[in-house]
């Protein structure tokens, strides 16, 4: 199932997109889920299904505009391995393992809206990623079952301003500008063990392919990350962890930068394909 | 006026706190005002003051609970100067100028309640430091305009898991672990040019005082924090800086780590007095 937030109208709802249009989830269940992150807190996403089988799809997908997957998500942990973790060159602790920085959702804009690269930069760098919508409150996970724990994907691209970024420094100014990263189009659900192994990420800009990520590693980066957020944090359900993409050393060394007027793709295999033109900030 | 969340009888409310009880102002406002954040968005705190003048305390402080100072804040930045960028050896760039970091809102307690050393950690360092609520939406604020955007002050005990810092690494998940920092007892509304210059920090642990800041140089790194933070983000009302304190490389040289049983007292002239008693996490 392909989960949507969006507005119509100028009123928010969420749903299910499906080949023959929009279920709006919120007026189906008369306002009791009015939102994807309750219904996700609640455990409520299964009854959604026969709704879906029985009823006619609400709206045509064009008669909506589609927000980011989850707009009142708090908390974003963009996660990588640490330069070195797998390099078996020396043993590397638990707590050095992953690289997590937070960002903030005022970064987010939905399917189909500009990115906004910042009237300061001309680094205005971008990955393809994968966001894990975490599905169940949990601390201390253990890797072997952390993956039970996410309850949908979604593509993420996740850009960094460069001028901001500082050796041995948090990036955590230069990732939270306002409008530069995108989610959607919507959360596919997980639903079976095992189909992160078919999600290769393919990046396209202005219709040329710039990167492709096989997708041998997702199922172990997936859960690797989630061990490791919820050992200092408790992640809770519609939090949102990003993880793969080239990582952003490997992307220096020949950098792409995203101006106004380019048409950024990113695909995930199995799971979405998320648009998003680009534009200057107006200051 | 000093401004406090609170619970009475499990349910949230906040007001003013005087030396004749707790004004709630939820209830004097007939529910127009259910929350502290919300009205320093709708700049509604103007008006109270006059409620405080004319009608009689609600609750006795004993009756109610102390909550976080704004319990609904998502964004909470704790910014320091980067090492280096005051050293006149080198021209630092605007980009360089100060370290920020991402807090999540599930890190604090209350005044009266204890923080929690986590599990994993017996290097659980403390810091007293000053929390600067913002009272006003903006971005790219001069840091000569940026203490017009103040609200208000609270006192801030920051800790960091000192077992998950690295060098050249962000600190997000050292300074990320539940219940780990406390904020409080109340927000100190600004009603003055100039009185940060009064803001001396002191901290005492079991009585002792184990540091002192002078309020020399508050209302300049007040000013710069703002200044630093709207340059990549849009900073919003009820949104928090966490500035002063002792410098952590600084307290690095002789560390003191916080234990169970510990009772920690962080005191600001002219703001107020924060207490927490430290134990430890039960797994």
């Amino acid at each position: 199932m392909r989960l949507v937030s969006f507005s119509h109208k100028g009123s928010h709802s969420w749903g299910a997109l499906t080949e023959s249009g929009v279920y709006d989830f919120k007026a189906l269940s008369d306002g009791e889920w009015p939102t994807l992150r309750g219904a996700i807190a609640g455990r409520a996403l299964g009854q959604f299904r026969s709704l879906v089988a029985s009823s006619e799809a609400t709206f045509q997908l064009q008669d909506v505009s589609l927000q980011t997957v989850i707009p009142d998500t708090t908390t974003i942990f963009c996660s990588e391995a640490s330069a070195g973790a797998d390099s078996g060159k020396k043993r590397v602790s638990m707590h050095a393992r992953r690289e997590v920085v937070i960002r903030l959702a005022s970064t987010l804009v939905g399917h189909g809206n500009p990115l906004v690269r910042p009237a300061d930069s001309e680094q205005f760098e971008f990955r393809g990623r994968l966001a894990v919508v975490i599905g169940r409150s949990c601390r201390r996970v253990p890797a072997e079952l952390a993956i039970d724990h996410v309850v949908g994907y979604a593509p993420f691209v996740e850009t960094t301003v460069r001028e901001w970024l500082r050796p041995g420094s948090s990036s955590t100014p230069a990732i939270n500008f306002p409008l530069t990263c995108g989610i959607g189009p919507w959360m596919k659900m997980r639903e079976s063990p095992g189909e992160e192994a078919t999600f290769e990420i393919a990046t396209r800009l202005n219709g040329s392919e710039v990167s492709r990520q096989p997708a041998t590693e997702f199922e172990r980066e997936i859960a690797d990350s989630i061990a490791y957020c919820s050992a200092f944090t408790t992640l809770q359900p519609g939090d949102v962890l990003v993880v793969g993409g080239r990582g952003r050393r490997e992307h220096n060394e020949d950098p792409t930068y995203l101006k106004p007027g380019d048409n950024l793709e990113l695909e995930i295999a199995n799971v979405g394909t998320l648009f998003h033109p680009v534009i200057d900030e107006v200051r």
